[in-house]
């Protein structure tokens, strides 16, 4: 076959634009273990006053990005509150627990969001038997939970039990343009109302490598030693926050182009017989689930047969991703497609 | 009032009867360090022997049985399988995350009691995202919920489940005896069935002291370093161990009488308006629900006066625990009492 | 041979003498956990009070004390100085990185005492590179610098680098008393000069299991957490404790016995041809080195033949160690067994 | 003045010359968290090769490749035979104890060089008290001991001591090509002597990030989920291995030319009055020592005012680093400011 393989897989799968790759090598660059790097103190800078924080920390990664930030917010003998599908519960290979020695509190979201109400029960009262609640992490868009978005209010809501009980708020925000571009949200309310932003720049926004990781100047002065012990200091990382710059500047408006491709393959998904439930598709990503009769595996299979790859998402669960390098001829092929299996 | 307090918070408060204290202060003894203290080698034998295991460790505390089988049995980036509630996560300052630097994986039993087709479901697939399962952990009698027994054929399940996985089955048996006691199981089957034991004599046994770690020669041998740098490497231990010895020769079968109280006191908590639900009781552990009126600070105080101490175990949760130092006109005391408030 | 077993491999192998042991049996005991033992509050209260610090927690063993005080004073990402020698470093199963992640600056001491000069310029410059240094560790009597004693003019110049560099000060004093017995110095000089303090009741003291750590209040009741954690949260301990409280009333001054014999042994040993060097004996611990031509093995042996227990301490090193189960007969027996060699 | 700085600071400063620039923009790319980066892969087969060993890990510093063999080598409770003033003990904050919670045997080496007679000697007994041994990390070139290389019989008699305790030996070799064209060792050696090596790219080979670290395949599949948790699993990374793989085939053999610079300074500072000792250059690295009487901020300080920038490296120590970016003008610029300070 002449198509090109379309990969459903991940976001993380873009390979740069020619453009994108341009700035690339354009970079200016110096050893950033020095802090000597313009172009990553460019996109640090850049980064933070998107949300209104401070200050920003480039990271090879978001598993990275989040981990420091649960480090720095925590300490051994403390205790995480976060969603019971977390990113950084499920799939940072329990780095909460490997870095920090911190428990986790792992709530039930609808869809992965958390409610004010079940955050506050959760926390840990003083006794000498219990860890402390020592973070709230919430991650929006919620992976697992279908690229499903929270509302500002309920978010509001949970800050305002965070500073009650002067506990830190993290926001994963792997996919945080996503569902700003979805929801039409202001990035700086954001900022206001959480204590530290992981933010990726190789997910929908295509930049090969590299998360900032958002918050004061206090707390990324402290974050620094902690990067360097997880050994992310990178020396003229430029070249990589180059690339994430250009897609600050290019690719987060046209992220609706993502979910309006995604919500037509959640639309075709729910007319086949071997599809028992699709999520609603808030943003890029579509999770589906299949008959019983339908073995995963199989289906997987016959996908690939038609240059298409997916991922399965759990026993029965499917998940398409849509992103850069998915175009609407790709989606009229996975539509008929679809249609044959 | 002349009449003596009524301590139901915990079997743990229990103080030794005048024939343990004999034993005690009869105890040879010796370092135990150097691994010369005859009599709490003798309590780590008889331990060990009466479950069918080959060797036990003598430890100050259940906490410290927990973590340092927990510690033995994992490696940090793994896993661990327990009930959601269970006493090692939700009790022990989340230690888990703290001296093994490994994940949890939080299940909801019925009344804290797992089922093998939970914990397979639950067992990790092989991917760089994940920590790797690497202990399966269950707790018997189960505290938190109120005092449950499992029933030996699932506990076999879940064994077979283990075996076929390879990963080592760890059995939190702070209440073991009462187990036994209730349900007329035989010990040895447990040895048979779990890697490890964790079995304590200062709560129903009546003990001041101390818990033994049960589990294969090599195992315990492995465990002897873990207990040293938690701390439990005690000198002359043989004093507390002799308080053991008399605990499992002569206070083992006497648990029924607690469990008889119990259910007296579950019944006599049904027939109260304010009263909302008493979890059944099937050992010495009377886990019951007030009506959302009845604050339950006010009801702890109000029975304070009648001289009955019981802990608050959750919003409107109230715990009541039989034990030793607990008799029958003790009983009809606390009967009068709740018919009052 | 009709004469009794002497042990000199440690001051930890005394049994409690009837007297002790009855105390012990008389104890008021209650669960501790609830902190309602009024015997091990007492003994608490009474060792802090003696070094002139605000409270206590009584532990297990002198390792949890020190790997507690540890704890409590560092974070991950931070470096604790002592000597290279030091009970702490060498002796506690890597504690300092397996409880606390925390790395270490070991300086090598005269007979195990730091000098101040040398405790500044280990502590480590602000830089990303560096954990911080947060803890300043001292021993004394130093066990592996043979029993040295510390003057109180070096230990107030190094506290007053710990107070301008606001680093806290601990000492291991598992042998306190011995060093204040034998300088004379006034315990109360050392709450002044320290922030926290490690008192073993179980070496020279005599009693059969524990230790005390002081502080403030502030920092006892942080530490009651990791006490939890480690496992150490033993129920009606006051058994133990009475013990303790028995042992600080009787068996401080007595200390000197110990001493004259040790440093009759060390008189002894000077005269031995097969005796290389004696490091000065200024307690109850007497550390020589054998001409290379005696294998140390072959020396403890032909002890063992004469009733005498030591142990080696490194190559060609050996220790003997004078207690409260070592009397004059003893030394006796002793000098006449070196002489036969 | 219109001179360029010349930055002795470290040879991590260089930038990509055009034609490695040219590579990077040119470079297949994939997702390598998918194990799909074909350039990723290449670098790292290719670096292994040269190594004969079996397959490598490509990573964004040298601190997380070091830091993931050693957490891959050893176990909490184990300890790690290093030089005292080695990287991975003095520059990674702290990491072994951080991530790996082991603690160290530091010993005193010869400009950096351990003997396999010590190292023997370090290795600890079985004992209840203390770690196990579980790693041997050397370093060579040794960055402290001013760029010096061991002989490969030295290595090769630790290797024997390593292999007969059945303990791993690893090597920091940050800047192993510097050792191999200074000696002209062949590197296949180190392959057999090595379980485990770090080779670093963006030192004296001129690449912009990344380190590779080198292993048997069963070694390196086990540490892909550690590089994940510390987050070091980046996607489109193939742009930086390919400034790699241009290193590797065209910056090794010019590494002569930086040492002879090198060289040519050693023997500039010797003649200055100001210079109390300059250690024997054998590579890249001139470490020397100002007289009492000259302060070396103030040193440091001049040197800038002639557009030189070099680092502090202790009290009186300064470092001066030849690489890519200092060429012969520069050289001659140098001698000539340092003979008017």
């Amino acid at each position: 076959m002449s198509n090109p393989i379309i990969d459903l897989r991940s976001d993380t799968v873009t390979r740069p634009t020619p453009a994108m790759l341009e700035a690339m090598f354009q970079a200016r660059v110096g050893d950033d273990v020095y802090e000597e790097d313009p172009t990553v103190r460019a996109l640090e800078q850049e980064a933070a006053d998107r949300f209104g924080l401070e200050a920003g920390l480039f990271c090879p990664s978001g598993t990275m990005t989040n981990q420091i930030a649960i480090k720095a917010h925590t300490e051994p003998l403390s205790e995480v509150i976060c969603e019971q599908t977390s990113h950084i519960y499920l799939w940072e290979v329990g780095g909460i627990a490997f870095h920090s020695g911190a428990s986790v509190a792992l709530l039930p979201g609808s869809r992965g969001r958390l409610t004010a109400a079940q955050v506050e029960a959760a926390i840990r009262p003083q006794n000498v038997h219990y860890p402390t609640t020592s973070l709230i992490s919430l991650e929006n868009t919620h992976n697992r939970g279908g690229g499903s978005c929270y509302e500002l209010a309920e978010i509001g809501a949970i800050a305002e039990v965070a500073q009650r009980q002067r506990i830190p708020l993290h926001l994963d925000g792997a996919r945080i343009f996503n569902a700003l571009v979805a929801t039409g949200q202001d990035a700086r309310e954001y900022g206001r109302l959480f204590d530290t932003i992981s933010v990726c720049l190789s997910k929908g926004l295509g930049a090969p490598v590299g998360s900032v990781l958002l918050g004061s100047q206090a707390f990324i002065q402290k974050t620094k030693r902690i990067r360097k012990v997880m050994g992310g200091g990178m020396r003229q990382a430029g070249y990589l926050a180059a690339a994430g710059l250009y897609a600050l500047h290019h690719n987060v408006e046209r992220l609706a182009d993502d979910h309006r491709r995604a919500r037509q393959l959640g639309t075709a998904l729910t007319a086949q017989p071997y599809v028992a439930e699709v999520l609603p598709v808030e943003t890029n990503l579509v999770i589906f689930r299949l008959h019983d009769t339908t073995p995963a595996d199989g289906f997987l299979a016959q996908l690939e047969q038609h240059g298409i790859k997916a991922s399965s998402f759990g026993p029965q669960m499917i998940r398409f991703v849509t992103h850069l390098d998915v175009d609407d001829i790709m989606i009229t092929r996975i539509e008929a497609a679809l249609a044959t299996l």
